[in-house]
């Protein structure tokens, strides 16, 4: 499991390499005594706050391992900001499996900052089956986004962040997909201010954290509805499923509908640009915001990266 | 006139109230040997570069001077940004004039932070006018945006953030409303690189500076047409306009359609909320991408408030 002391030492190594992102208050959304604040991780280098685990792992690398190189199976920020780590970092040998459908843009984005993409499986559980037995045969190492306690110890630094810049936050609302952010933040969090709350966001199709803790199944892969979620549908992280019940305090579902009119909503009133994923927290509160009465509440967005078609639409719908 | 130790004084003061904003690479807009580097000065606080400005000129007042209180005249970013700085340093005693023309929601933006709002004068002209007699009246410190060399230092703190974090910059590229932001970039980055070039960009809808440059006037008001850059119209400040001539080194005029398409292109591509204003350099750049051909460009985003109705309908241009 993941220690505190795990977060401060990833932080130590990763600082100088990411942006520190705003904490900020939202007129739009604080009423009387409820405050909300908006961490901007949609504003972070890749415009995702997983570089920051990635970038954890590659920092505690070895110069070896450095040498045998890293490999990652995402198509989506996942897969980018590796790419992007292993560039700042100098790592040459970097391997990015994808799925066969996975479009050109991303492809293109993830060569951009050098590393290889090899298109394998039909779908996502194929090309991660495949990947991790290429990776293994290559003796590369593999940086897991959900179940490796370096990653998560990465996005505990999120909380790091939000609790320095404003010690009153009571409540951080993060998004579950894989669950590696949540568990990060609650375990630094908890660490800093014992009695803070962490609740977590699951978007309606597929509440695959809800379901892994009712049913107390680790459910590594999870049926899901249609959702303009991309990174939110699919199972849980080992870790991250292990560490729930005793971390995480609650779990909001929140319909795809609610989702489409956050997005909407960060981008006319607060201009602000978060892919759907990340905008899920706003969706919560704007859906019943006397949930949140009387609170320092932190809202992590965790993204930014939004096909352009999807905003178009949603920013379209009345 | 203002010097570079102006400017690191400026920074030793505000450093901690500002954000170092993020100096990004577009993908998009780089091609081959051109590299075009973005300064998000949107996502400054208030979401606006002017607030480093305002901050320049408080933190430099005496204790007596603060008690007085400060003022400003301007319904637009300046005002809130003014606003917001009291608020920061604790000075109560502030007064925002503004036009009697002026929509509520930029009076409500302004009044959040604490400012007291005065109406007077059916425009601007008359509202400045009008407004300096009652700043004068109450010995309020008055914060000028383009004629206080305290305040353009402040602004100089870009220039700084720009040659820290990527010292091969050649080119910076920066809007001109009252020629205050430039003015202050251009001091402090000859300073720190000498053969560094200062491109200023105005809208083609009020060239202001480009003809007091070539008729050798002082024009403080200028005729504008129909113009979406609130920021960028009307007349030139006079320390900007004594500096230009030795400062800066060409003037780009933008054509209105290119500034709209400049904003839609940071919205979608980029997935960056600017304002017409702050979007006016990648409008001159997508225009005429040849005239930064082998350079590495800083293009500052002074803003990024932008009206939601004028944002859905620019981002819905064919």
């Amino acid at each position: 499991m993941i220690k505190y002391k795990d977060v401060e030492k990833a932080k130590e190594r990763i600082k100088d390499y990411i942006y520190h992102t705003p904490l900020e208050k939202s007129m739009n959304l604080s009423y009387e005594d409820t405050n909300i604040y908006l961490k901007l991780e949609n504003q972070q280098k890749m415009r995702c706050a997983k570089i920051r685990g990635a970038l954890s792992k590659m920092t505690s690398l070895t110069m070896e391992e450095k040498e045998k190189g890293v490999a990652a199976i995402s198509s989506g920020n996942h897969g980018a900001a590796v790419s992007y780590a292993s560039n700042l970092l100098g790592i040459k040998n970097v391997t990015i499996y994808v799925p066969k459908t996975t479009p050109k843009s991303k492809v293109e984005k993830i060569e951009y900052y050098g590393a290889e993409v090899v298109k394998l499986g039909k779908n996502y559980d194929e090309a991660h089956e495949l990947g991790l037995k290429e990776i293994e045969e290559e003796s590369k190492t593999f940086i897991d986004p959900c179940s490796d306690k370096v990653v998560l110890a990465g996005q505990g630094t999120i909380a790091m962040e939000i609790l320095e810049e404003n010690p009153h936050i009571d409540t951080i609302i993060v998004p579950i997909g894989g669950g590696g952010i949540i568990t990060g933040i609650s375990v630094a969090a908890k660490a800093i201010k014992k009695d803070i709350e962490i609740i977590g966001l699951q978007t309606a199709a597929c509440p695959a954290m809800v379901a892994a803790l009712r049913d107390e199944v680790f459910y590594e892969v999870y049926e899901s509805e249609d959702s303009i979620c991309d990174a939110l549908v699919g199972g849980v992280g080992h870790i991250p499923y292990k560490m729930a019940a005793s971390q995480i305090d609650d779990i909001i579902e929140v319909e795809e509908e609610d989702i489409k009119d956050a997005v909407k909503h960060l981008i006319l009133e607060e201009k602000i640009i978060a892919e759907p994923a990340g905008a899920i927290g706003v969706g919560a509160i704007k859906k019943n915001p006397k949930r949140f009465k009387g609170k320092n509440v932190a809202v992590v967005l965790t993204g930014g990266n939004i096909d352009k078609e999807l905003m178009l639409d949603l920013i379209n719908i009345d």
